[in-house]
């Protein structure tokens, strides 16, 4: 007899353009399926930690009747208890300094450009380059990081309770698979409740 | 009967400008006073992990002779063991993220600042304010944090060994207090070793 699964799933399934089309055009007719298909399912127990069900919840039209959401455990991880190896925390730090440090050099660089633009201040052009200046600073300091609460949740329910975690955030994955998680994206997940 | 008491040594106590007055006018004196200090003292066990025993070398004009060097103990924390309360990532997480936000807040306006400068560019007032940028940055995302895996290694050494960290720097206080370290002054560190 096989175990019962235990998943973690993440807001991305439901929201990311690429994930939900597995399970719907929406990301509320995504969730709304992914719910109908595990009703009934004895092999897996799906979990959200409460602050991803909430993030989750934003982009959603409705949620679903409670009926529904209650085949989903809303279940916290318990922080105050769980260890994380201190190996993590070194890699987070060196990380984010090097993160930090590239950040410094983005920030001189759109400084340059300002220093040399042709054309006086305030025109639509300067608003285009602190645009710009947002984009690469977010990608340089966010991407491929767990740079929120609500990932670490994720993270840390997955080793607690020794369960999959299905996400299309590959930082999340880089970093779940640090503390020996098993991570699936939407196409694994569709095939197991299947 | 008293244990005798372990205690982490950061650089700072032997390099920081405030700190060092207490052992010697500069580092290679302070140093080297302080290990003529402990010799004999069977009421203190000193410690220093090896990367910041490095760290603390490149101050130094020369390393004091080997029989008084040997008087600390070099030993590096047992990374691969030492677990932390998951607690201490969330925090870190959360303070990185408010600090990264700040760390473009500073970017945007240096930018602004050089969009609107009235001298074109590559003159001294210009690489002046790619100065300040580079300070004002440094501090909003450095200060008051453990920014490197040094710092780390102390925080981890003093928790491992159950030791008191004699440290300078208000930010490694501020993170080492949060796992349950006591943190002493260099003036209590003097007052100890008497």
């Amino acid at each position: 007899m096989k175990t019962t699964l235990n998943i973690i799933l993440d807001t991305s399934i439901f929201v990311n353009p690429d994930s939900r089309t597995y399970f719907g055009n929406t990301p509320t007719k995504a969730f709304s399926n992914f719910l109908d298909q595990i009703d009934g399912n004895k092999q897996i127990n799906c979990y959200i930690p409460p602050s991803i069900y909430e993030e989750l919840s934003k982009f959603l039209d409705k949620l679903p009747e409670p009926n529904k959401t209650i085949l989903i455990n809303k279940k916290p991880p318990s922080s105050y208890q769980t260890p994380v190896p201190a190996m993590l925390v070194y890699e987070f730090i060196e990380e984010m300094r090097l993160r930090i440090n590239k950040g410094l050099r983005i920030a001189e660089k759109y400084t340059r450009k300002g220093l040399n633009a042709p054309i006086p201040a305030k025109d639509e052009r300067n608003e285009e380059l602190i645009k710009t200046l947002r984009q690469e600073y977010r990608i340089a300091l966010r991407e491929g990081i767990i740079d929120s609460k609500e990932d670490f949740d994720l993270v840390l329910l997955a080793k607690e309770l020794n369960a999959y975690l299905a996400t299309s955030d590959l930082g999340l994955v880089k970093w779940a698979q640090k503390l020996g998680i098993t991570c699936i994206n939407a196409l694994e997940l569709k095939a197991l409740i299947i």
